[in-house]
């Protein structure tokens, strides 16, 4: 199958296009590298060095020697994005390639525009591009669970049925996500199940948890292929960060409360993922959703969780909550999809002990601690009236 | 009360701006003649010929001594949206001023993407500017009844209770819209719905139907004070486009089957709503819905009223869908709140007696024919390949 994976140099990207690779697959990257550019506008940058796009992708062929194609541009810019699909002509497309980062996305009016407009157009480029290259592309997109926000009610898979006043009827989930990046993937969403409805394009929407770990087995073959691991306040998840304190022998900082629960995945559960959904193609016409999580926990649990298998003792520091969530909520979340077609999940101790905290400790005098304290806050402040 | 009506050029904001003026309330209007420009584009115009914007605004002065303040330029830019809200410190904005057909943003990839780049960012700069000016200023947004599409429930305002697994909550009304100008307004929404929560903001989402009209009693009252009467295949609303068919002698145009429903209103009420709106504010972080329509009609019921009440004999004409719609559906709407604030409606067949037909039969002479045919096609055809 010939697939190409959008935003293939970054954390995910990249290890997905070599897992697909590795499975037999036919596969091209494309990037605009907007993310290794905020690492330079943040002062941030990857625990783990890791090599140019170029780089990667000739060693990847040196230790494999099987080749990945390489596109280098903007999917808002539509000529590269139809030029792009009509000459690697995909049977799938994996869509990665947007702005990933709730923080970064409320940094001010700018930032927030940015990551809409460029999420939002880029994904409706794509769209079109699909719908006049070639209508029976898979469209394989990253969603977040974060688009769901914390309902009172089991979160379903994209879609719920419901009776109401005596009818029923099968919608879409409703969504209140807690961030402009969020919002900008319910928008996606939205976006992209009406064209599916219209030009019977077929699409599979990755409501996709925080991911932890650095390594699959196709990265870890050499140092050259290793991809990103962020540990800063902006771009670095959760349970990175968290490991990286407990390595540093620093207080783990949970937001608030620490009863925020959210769904998880493994690295290397996300790339596999990835790869059955391809290989499962959605039918025309369908816009199909998957919870892509394997577990949930309370910011509070996985504090817990790193501190107890952490070697070294660990304390739990709770922050003032600079973001604006509910800090003890219902959740409960439907993910059944991705199980059944064969997905069987790693655990987040057994990653932890075996990857996480080796990888962590040889990187260790790399990090800037400054660079995790947050810095970003969901409410206005009276110095932001001059931030335009 | 300061009102600012932004897209106060347009079909309703003039209308609104003279109505909220008339009603005693300090009002300035915002506009960048987009409106203006697409007409333009297309070859096509306002049946009833308007004037500038100035000279409204100019004649609005000399008719009632009233004045009316004036702001050009456009809330994509958003140095402009800051320092008209720093220099006009209104307590309530009305904010008309987004692309609003339907068929213009499906002519290509480029409307699609102009219209939600507008429409998205335009709105995203001005809750950014209203949470950085003043967040007790009233958003009262233009939303429109197509954003729920046609679900085979009953259409609640803005919210729904739901049971679900044997819990409860209060949940965004699900929505599935038929259109990317449609679909703009969807996010829109989601994004006010968010700045509410987050920044404490006050918004009401006005989920307005298929208007219908010309007049107002403020408009009537000098010829120079018109609003703009559109009858176009791509911004002229079903309703005045049959008025003008069967003055002309001409088959209704009805599309495929004609079974879909749309709540509809009268200019008169739509202005009134808006007035409504602004008296009775939302609380700080409410986001509130109010399903603006007064009635609910199939199209081909619309054309059997418009036959009805024509005084010339009329024939109705089925032609291919250019949508994807559904042509028979459910469709019953919740639209209590305006009503509860007051609202009185006006009854679509008195309207066409006692107005349309008049003003219609009196600028008929300015038809041009080829405008009224569809050219949109929602579907991809070959031709579209090339049209990047």
């Amino acid at each position: 199958m010939k697939i190409l994976v959008l935003g293939g140099d970054g954390y995910l990207g990249w290890p997905t296009a070599l897992h697909l690779s590795e499975c037999g697959h036919d596969v091209a990257v494309a990037d605009n590298f907007a993310r290794r550019q905020y690492d330079y506008e943040l002062g941030a940058e990857s625990l783990v060095p890791i090599e140019t796009l170029q780089t990667r992708v000739a060693t990847w062929r040196e230790v494999t020697g099987k080749s990945i194609g390489l596109y280098i541009g903007d999917l808002v810019d539509a000529e590269f994005t139809y030029r792009m699909l009509a000459e690697y002509q995909p049977d799938a497309i994996v869509h990665f390639a947007e702005q990933r980062a709730a923080p970064y996305s409320m940094i001010d009016r700018k930032h927030a525009v940015y990551t809409q407009t460029n999420n939002v157009m880029g994904n409706l480029n794509l769209l079109y591009a699909i719908a006049d290259t070639n209508p029976d592309i898979h469209l394989v997109k990253l969603g977040t669970m974060g688009e769901y926000g914390t309902p009172n009610i089991d979160i379903e898979e994209g879609w719920i049925e419901i009776e109401h006043k005596g009818r029923k009827d099968r919608v879409l989930y409703p969504k209140r996500p807690g961030s402009f990046y969020h919002l900008s993937k319910v928008h996606d969403s939205h976006n992209i199940e009406f064209a599916c409805r219209i030009w019977g394009l077929r699409a599979t929407d990755l409501n996709q948890g925080v991911v932890y770990g650095q390594q699959t087995p196709e990265t870890a073959r050499d140092e050259r292929l290793a991809t990103r691991f962020d540990y800063d306040a902006v771009f670095g998840t959760v349970l990175n960060r968290f490991v990286i304190q407990s390595v540093l022998g620093l207080p783990l900082t949970v937001y608030g409360k620490g009863g925020q629960t959210r769904g998880m995945l493994d690295i290397r559960d996300t790339v596999r993922c990835i790869e059955l959904a391809c290989e499962n193609p959605a039918e025309r016409g369908e816009f199909r959703v998957f919870n892509q999580i394997t577990e949930w926990m309370s910011i509070e649990e996985i504090a817990q969780t790193v501190a107890k298998c952490s070697p070294d003792a660990v304390k739990i520091e709770h922050l003032e909550n600079p973001r604006v969530e509910l800090e003890e909520h219902y959740y409960k979340v439907t993910h059944t999809g991705l199980p059944e077609l064969g997905l069987v999940p790693h655990l987040l101790s057994d990653t932890l002990i075996e990857s996480l905290f080796g990888i962590t400790k040889q990187y260790a005098h790399r990090v800037r601690l400054e660079a995790m304290r947050p810095t970003v806050n969901w409410r206005k402040t009276s110095s932001d009236a001059t931030h335009q």
